[in-house]
C-alpha cells in the first residue's frame, strides 16, 4: 500500500490521479489532497477518497471548505503554504505527487524531499526553476524523483536497465501543438481560445498555452537536463503530431530505445505510483498498424522561439531559467487575460532574459527572489 | 578483452562480426572460425585476424586451405561436424558466435552451451528447431543467449531492466519484404531474383528468400517464443517498410518500449558482443526528421502463408516447428535452384505439416531425424 500526498487534486493531474486510485484501491491510499480554491470539487473529493488532511491554499477558500464539510468526516483543513509544506513532511506519507501549476510548487516539494519522501512530479517549474538545488538536495536525502508527464516518464522508462555513461542524446517529441505548420505571420492575432485547443493532450489551460508557443517541450528541455544530468547539447527536440512516441533515448553505439503508447496521462502516472512495478491497466492498447502513419519534422524555431529562449536561458545558467519561467508565467496569464498577444510571450521573455541579473548556484531564497523581481520587471514593464 | 568464435566466418553476419572486431581490436580476439568452403576467403581472415582454429567444414576444401597457408602461420586447421564442434568448447573461448546459416548450427550450439560459452545467436534455425532443448541447456549451464539479429535484438534491449512478469506482448516488425502490397495473383511466377531483392537489409540468399515469404518472420515468432519466454498468442506481427522501429515490447501498464535505429547489421553484433556494455560506434546515427515517415499495416497473411504456417507449427508443438524448418531449407535451396515456383514454398510445407510424425518433448537426436525424414519426405514427393 503505497499512501500518498496530492498536491493539486483539482486540477487535470491531479483528478487523472484520483481515477488512478479509485481503480487499484488496494495499492493506494491518498493521506492528503489539496488545492488553491475549488471547494467543490474537494469536496467531493473528501467524501469519496476520505484523506485525513485537505489544503486549501486561499484562506477564504479554506474557510469555507471547512464549513461544508459534513460533521461526521474527521479531516483537518489546512491553509496556505504552511498547509502545502506540512501535507507533505506527514509521517503516514510515502509519495507527495505535485501537480500544482507554476512555481508555488517548489517550497513543499523541498519539504517533501528534505522529509525524504518519493517525489512524483508533474510541476515543471519544480525543476525549470531549481533543477541543481532539487537534484542536490535528493540525491544528499536519497529521494527519488519520479517524472509524471509523458516525455520525461518516456526517458525514464527507456533508461531502464541502462547505464548513463552510455547515454548519446535524449530526444524529446512534441506534438508542435495547434499551430504547428503555421508560420509567424498566420499567428500574430491568434486568440487564447485558438491556442488552447491542443491536438493530442487534455491539459489544464497554462500548459495548452505553453504548447502552443512550444515553451512547454523548453521547460522540458531544461527540466530533463536536470532529471537525467545530461549537458544541454545532448537534448534534442523532435516534432511527432501524432504523440504516440513519447520520447527517446540513444546510446553510444547508436542504438535508440523509445517509449510509446497512446496519449493517455494516466500511464506516466500510474508509472510513477508503482515503479518500479508495473500494474494491469484497463488503458487503451497502441495499435501501431491502426495508427498507420507516423511522422517526424524539425521543431520550426522561428516561428516558435520560446523553444530557442528556453535552450538559451539553460546554456547560461544560473537563475536564467527561473527567470525566463517567471516570465512566462506572468506572460501567460497576460495572454489568457487577453492583455497581450501571442508573440508578446516570447518578445516579454527575451527583454527579460536581456536584463536578467544573474545569481550563480542559487539559492532557494535566490530563486523566489527572482521569481518576484521578474515580476515586478514585467509588471512595469506592461502598465 | 573478449575471446569469440565465430562459426560461419565468410558469410554476411560472419564478415559484419570481423568488422566490428576489426574497429575493436582492444576489445574481441578471434580465436576460431569457420566457414563451409569459402578458403579464399577464409585464407584473407586468417592472415588478418591470426586465430589460431579454422575449420572448414567441407573435407575437400580443409585440405585445400591446408596448402594455401603460409608455413610462417601457426594454425590448426580441422573439418567436419568434429571441428565445428571442437573450436566451440575450446578453453580460451568466451563467446560463440554461431552465423552458420541452417540446421547444420544446432550440434554445435549445444557443444558451445554445454561448455558454458556465451552465445551470440545468429542462427535462426538452432532455436527453431530446438528451442525448448536449447534454452533449457542454457539455463542449466546458466549460460546467456544473446540474440545476433535486429528484431530480437530489439526486443533484448527492450527488456533491459524490465521484469517478465510484466511483458503482455513481444511485437515484431518485419519489412514486408520485396514484395509487401502485392498480391498471390501477380506472385506465382515470381524469380528468384526478384525475391532476392530485399529493400532494407543485405543478408544472405537463403534469408532473403526468406523475407520475401515472410517465413523469415514466422521462424522468428518461434524464435521469439524460445528466447523470451512468451505464449505464441503473445507474438504479433506488424508490417513496417522502413524497418527504423526494429521491434517492441508491450507492458500490461500499456506502456511499449521500442528499439530503433538505421538498419545496420553491426549494431546487433555488436551490442551482443558487448553486452551488458554499450560501446561506442561510428554507423550512422538515426535523424527522424530526416526519416520524417514510419508506416504500419497489418501482415497480408493470404498473399504470405509461411507466417501463417509457422505460427501453426509453433501453436502444434513438439517437432512441428522443426519439420516447418526442414521443409523450407530444402524447399527454398529448390526455389533457388529454379526446380519449384514461389507458391511451391508454402504448399509443400503445408504438405510435411500435414504428414508430419511429432514427436513430444523431443531430443537432439529426433531433432536431426526429423530433418532427415522430413528431406526425405519432400525429395520424394518432388522427384
Amino acid at each position: 500500500m503505497k499512501r500518498i500526498t496530492i498536491l493539486g487534486s483539482t486540477g487535470s493531474i491531479g483528478t487523472q490521479t484520483l481515477d488512478v486510485v479509485r481503480k487499484n484501491r488496494d495499492k493506494f491510499e491518498v493521506v492528503a489532497i489539496s488545492a488553491n480554491s475549488s471547494v467543490d470539487l474537494l469536496l467531493e473529493q473528501i467524501l469519496e477518497f476520505s484523506p485525513k488532511y485537505v489544503t486549501v491554499y486561499n484562506e477564504e477558500s479554506a474557510k469555507k471548505l471547512k464549513d461544508m464539510i459534513p460533521d461526521n468526516i474527521n479531516i483537518e483543513v489546512l491553509t496556505s503554504m504552511e498547509g502545502l509544506v506540512k501535507i507533505c513532511e506527514l509521517d503516514e506519507v510515502d509519495v507527495v505527487l505535485t501537480a500544482v501549476v507554476g512555481m508555488i510548487g517548489l517550497v513543499p516539494t523541498m519539504a517533501a524531499i528534505k522529509a525524504k519522501k518519493t517525489i512524483a512530479l508533474a510541476n515543471k517549474e519544480t525543476l525549470v526553476t531549481a533543477g541543481e538545488l532539487v537534484m542536490s538536495e535528493a540525491k544528499k536525502n536519497n529521494v527519488k524523483i519520479l517524472p509524471v508527464d509523458s516525455e520525461h516518464s518516456a526517458i525514464f522508462q527507456c533508461l531502464n536497465g541502462e547505464r548513463h555513461k552510455d547515454i548519446e542524446k535524449i530526444i524529446l517529441t512534441a506534438s508542435g501543438g495547434p499551430f504547428r505548420g503555421k508560420k509567424r505571420e498566420e499567428l500574430i492575432n491568434v486568440t487564447k481560445n485558438e491556442a488552447l485547443k491542443h491536438p493530442n493532450w487534455d491539459m489544464g489551460r497554462k500548459i495548452s498555452i505553453d504548447s502552443s508557443t512550444l515553451m512547454n517541450k523548453g521547460l522540458e528541455v531544461i527540466e530533463a537536463k536536470w532529471l537525467f544530468d545530461v549537458d544541454v547539447e545532448d537534448i534534442d527536440v523532435v516534432v511527432h503530431p501524432q504523440s504516440i512516441i513519447h520520447s527517446m533515448v540513444s546510446f553510444k553505439d547508436s542504438s535508440v530505445i523509445s517509449q510509446m503508447g497512446c496519449p493517455d496521462m494516466r500511464l506516466p502516472i500510474v508509472y510513477a505510483l508503482t515503479y518500479p512495478d508495473r500494474i494491469e491497466t484497463d488503458y487503451e492498447r497502441l495499435d501501431l498498424a491502426k495508427v498507420a502513419t507516423l511522422t517526424f519534422e524539425k521543431p520550426d524555431m522561428d516561428t516558435f522561439p520560446c523553444l530557442g529562449l528556453a535552450y538559451k536561458a539553460l546554456k547560461l545558467g544560473g537563475t536564467y531559467a527561473a527567470a525566463l519561467n517567471s516570465a512566462n508565467e506572468f506572460l501567460v496569464n497576460k495572454f489568457l487575460n487577453d492583455k497581450i498577444g501571442f508573440y508578446d510571450i516570447p518578445y516579454y521573455i527575451e527583454k527579460t532574459l536581456d536584463c536578467h541579473k544573474n545569481r550563480v548556484n542559487p539559492t532557494l531564497e535566490d530563486i523566489l527572489e527572482v521569481d518576484k523581481e521578474t515580476r515586478a520587471f514585467l509588471a512595469n514593464l506592461l502598465k
